[in-house]
């Protein structure tokens, strides 16, 4: 894609656990030629923010330890007056906006379509699968058994609906927060997938 | 599509007021080659239940005016025992069970997502688009000021919403109800929205 920088598109891709967001999320990346962010992008918040990368990936997409709004917003998001997660938050927010205003990319998770309210161009995409479906596939990806998975999705959706909850003023997984919703299940693979976020990608931007 | 008619694919749209429903139903419809069901669909209801289409029309998409579960559910849903917007539901239910048996089609509303739960190959659309988007479809399509355009929206989202929380077990509009929704304002005509649409009938089933 040879547009303006700040105008090639980003596509951001929520996720429920064992739905392939990742695996989606690189294929998209692939199919249009743009880089692709998960746990980079936690380095790169990290390093610029001077956190260490321990502090981000134990805080990472998990819900902070204060209510978000009993901040007040004077205070300097870099502080260590903040609490540690709401430091994470904000220096993840910075990175994921640096990123966007630098060029096209596919960023998974991180409240990614909330941040980047605003800039043209992004297409804000929400997978989800019938529980069965992610059950097999964390089974299979984490060789893990019926009961172990159950347990690790549980813990992972609640952190998750929490986390974005929490930090946005929308509700994760609501239709009305995103521009493309698909269940992943009905389709033969993540390729396939990838192929329509793709195409939808090129129909809304061209 | 040459499959068994049982399995041939039937689409289900589901969509807030003035986000394009019907357009995108009629040309997914024309894409597919299937047969497409809307106000037609409420003709066929009523011929074979015996109520008058007058009936039909006044308590088309409307909450009905009893509680649903306060009614026992051994009074059968085609006699006068029932509150008329209940015999209305019913019926229109059974209208569409026969078609989806007789092979594929589009059907736009009516919650047909859900009275078809179980039958193969039913890909589940929910289409909305940004609010401004919709008042602007609405004032060039009815002919009316931004403020008419604003009091029939949310006079029909209410009864979308209503009809099809109080009919179903879920909830309107909630991305874990369908297989496909779209923000039909990001792309840049309803012909460019049913395309990806039968793009992902296509890849899902084949």
């Amino acid at each position: 894609m040879s547009q303006d920088h700040a105008t090639q598109p980003v596509v951001t891709i929520g996720r429920q656990y064992g739905a392939g967001g990742l695996s989606v999320g690189r294929f998209v990346a692939e199919r249009l030629g743009l880089p692709f962010y998960d746990r980079e992008l936690l380095a790169l918040a990290a390093k610029e923010s001077g956190l260490s990368e321990a502090v981000f990936e134990r805080h990472e997409e998990k819900p902070a330890e204060t209510p978000f709004f009993a901040q007040p917003w004077a205070v300097p998001y870099h502080t260590a007056a903040r609490p540690l997660g709401q430091q994470v938050f904000f220096a993840q927010f910075e990175a994921i906006r640096s990123l966007a205003a630098k060029g096209g990319c596919v960023i998974v998770g991180r409240c990614a379509d909330f941040v980047l309210e605003g800039r043209p161009n992004v297409l804000r995409v929400f997978l989800r699968a019938p529980l069965e479906a992610r059950l097999a596939r964390i089974m299979a990806r984490e060789g893990v058994d019926e009961a172990a998975a159950r347990k690790r999705l549980r813990a992972a959706e609640k952190d998750r609906a929490a986390y974005y909850n929490y930090f946005t003023d929308r509700k994760w997984g609501d239709a009305a927060t995103y521009d493309l919703c698909l269940n992943t299940g009905l389709f033969p693979s993540d390729e396939a997938v990838a192929d329509l976020v793709a195409a939808a990608v090129r129909s809304a931007f061209g």
